[in-house]
């Protein structure tokens, strides 16, 4: 197939900042690119050669998109599953498949998966419903603490609260859920495995994703990540068996935890471009959104490796304010050194919605890292 | 004023492959662009936020385009300077300036602002019309050989002849014209200096053009030049004094011969983002189209230095082909490494004409030198 006339045609379901980063990809290569997304808003609405309205959860509406396509892709996780299972029997390239898709949406299925895979997780229950965890707390088969977490259409860390006690429970949804060993651990990891159709498989280098300490959240991603060449190697490992085992083709992020006991548990994957490997974009000989392109168009994989070290903050709304978005200091970031704003282009902020991310380039990953924190003491997601 | 608003309007004149790769950095600051051009078919009718159709060359259209905008800049210097000139009068700001334009737009003028300004140019002579010049060899006012320039209107080469008998002068335009010394030079250097509004200078590392030894025509862009440091440095002593001579703000790429005996001489120059800056994209901390964007807006410059050595090879079309557009062995030379082709998105090809760039970063100078000949002797451009 000739991906560079345009006769071809790549779809995107979901039109959000990873789409929209995607597209400079294929705006670079010249190749024609159709977008489905609900929202008239949606970063992607420019740079696509195509863009369409509709819900990525309905089956007619993913359907009737994909017809039009000679490959698939998503740039989000939450599609109509049923619809890609039918595009792929009509022989419409559907990457990532709907068999690994649905295997990741469920986070119980998901589990399960690294276990029948023999791939190491930590230890977890399932549960139907939140309602039936008390009951097995009281009959002794679960023990504080561990993590609740919504079997389905969790995003970046909603649909996930660590159980302490039992008053935790309450207010949490009565949905599908599983119950997960509350792991403590030193540092969570990140590799993104690529594999094009025909097999060939890169990595990128272990990232690092620096947690705040009070907040619990990740505040930082560093590229190398500055952990023993040993565990990086394990680390690497585990992720290229987590891709042959889903028979990946495109991006897939392994999100792990380093233990206390250097042990490595998987958390969990996403089959796509990921804010783990946001830092590529300045840092590596090839971007994770070109890499992604290379993979699912089946064309040869672009090098791998740093050119320089990165780090990368996310750049979400401030608490406290919501509406049409202000980035307060933007241009004193713009001063430090090496330092890359991505405006993601949405017009409302709100608390914590990711707005866009900041990239800090630097011979020295230390040095990088010291400039992350001044950006992040500066730059504020504000509204008017 | 806040670049990063909704309110602000940045216009582009031009909707060509520069005017593309500005986009991508328009976009990564989700700043609101407007762009214009003649065709309906130019590469930035898709990610820009509004594409308006017009004549670059009437004053009507230009004025018009410019009213709705707070900063003007282009990525093409034939555009209606009178124009620009009213715009300014009105307050938009308008980078670069109508009267840079001028003196840049007609070569003779160029030539003379160099004189002027005692900047080192090739020696050489001014005619109303191609039709004078015979009677000044006759007089003995002029020697074979020269360089014969058409005053306006030249584009890559077109407009440009060496002039090494008589008989060479028969088929050239009779139009306003320059005869220039042949100056032997052992290579051609350039340098982009980037300043903004606030004086803000920095300038990229000098790159060297290396010619083809037959066609005499631009082969690779190379970076860094693989010259003598003390050469390095004066190259850049004569840019910065260039882009001060003319109070430029935004990108000025100042193309050079380094002649026989080490002396150099201002070619010509580009206010924008220029061919010989390709390179950057990958292999500097900041590229040249962010750059022409933190000048334009007056924010802080981005770091100069770079990651990697590049290599630039530009994608033009063969000889022999017009017509719906081919690229063929693309799919090997993304196999190489460090290799990314940029496609403009051009349909139609015709021999010479620029329809990508190839670009090779590597560690090593001389390898990404070797993968780029490679890469010149594998992908063609042709046609269906």
């Amino acid at each position: 197939m000739n991906y560079f006339s345009s006769n071809f045609k790549l779809g995107i379901l979901g039109g959000g900042q990873l789409g929209k980063m995607l597209l400079n990809d294929t705006r670079k290569f010249d190749i024609y690119t159709c977008v489905l997304d609900a929202s008239t808003e949606a970063p992607c609405k420019i740079a696509s050669n195509e863009f369409h309205i509709g819900d990525l959860m309905d089956f007619d509406a993913v359907y009737n998109f994909g017809k039009q396509v000679d490959v698939l892709t998503i740039e989000i996780e939450n599609v109509n599953v049923d619809a890609l299972e039918a595009l792929e029997k009509e022989g419409i390239k559907v990457y990532p498949s709907s068999k690994t898709l649905r295997t990741i949406q469920n986070k119980a299925t998901q589990k399960l998966f690294y276990v029948d895979h023999n791939l190491p997780t930590a230890a977890f229950s399932r549960f139907a419903y939140t309602s039936q965890i008390q009951d097995t707390i009281d009959n002794g088969g679960l023990s504080l603490p561990f993590v609740w977490k919504a079997a389905q259409f969790g995003y970046d860390g909603t649909g996930v609260k660590i159980v302490k006690t039992i008053q935790d429970l309450e207010g949490l949804p009565n949905v599908e859920c599983i119950a997960e060993n509350l792991v403590p651990f030193k540092n969570e990891l990140a590799v993104i495995v690529i594999r094009n159709a025909s097999g060939e498989t890169k990595t990128f280098p272990v990232v690092e994703m620096e947690f705040h300490p009070e907040a619990n959240q990740v505040e930082y991603v560093i590229c190398p990540a500055r952990i023993d060449k040993k565990i990086a190697k394990k680390a690497t490992e585990i992720a290229l068996k987590t891709s042959q085992a889903f028979n990946h083709v495109g991006l897939l992020a392994v999100e792990m935890f380093l233990t206390q006991d250097n042990n490595i548990l998987i958390n969990e994957v996403a089959p796509r471009p990921h804010n783990s490997g946001h830092q590529t974009i300045e840092a590596s000989y090839t971007s994770q959104f070109e890499q992604h392109l290379r993979a699912i168009l089946n064309l040869p994989l672009g090098r791998t490796d740093s050119k320089v070290s990165g780090v990368m903050v996310n750049l979400v709304g401030a608490e406290g304010y919501s509406g049409n978005v202000i980035y307060k200091n933007i241009e004193n970031i713009m001063g430090m050194e090496g330092v890359t704003p991505h405006i993601y282009g949405k017009k409302q902020t709100r608390p914590f919605r990711k707005m866009g991310h900041v990239t800090i380039v630097n011979e020295d990953v230390n040095e990088a890292r010291r400039i992350a924190e001044a950006v992040k003491l500066t730059i504020k997601v504000i509204s008017e």
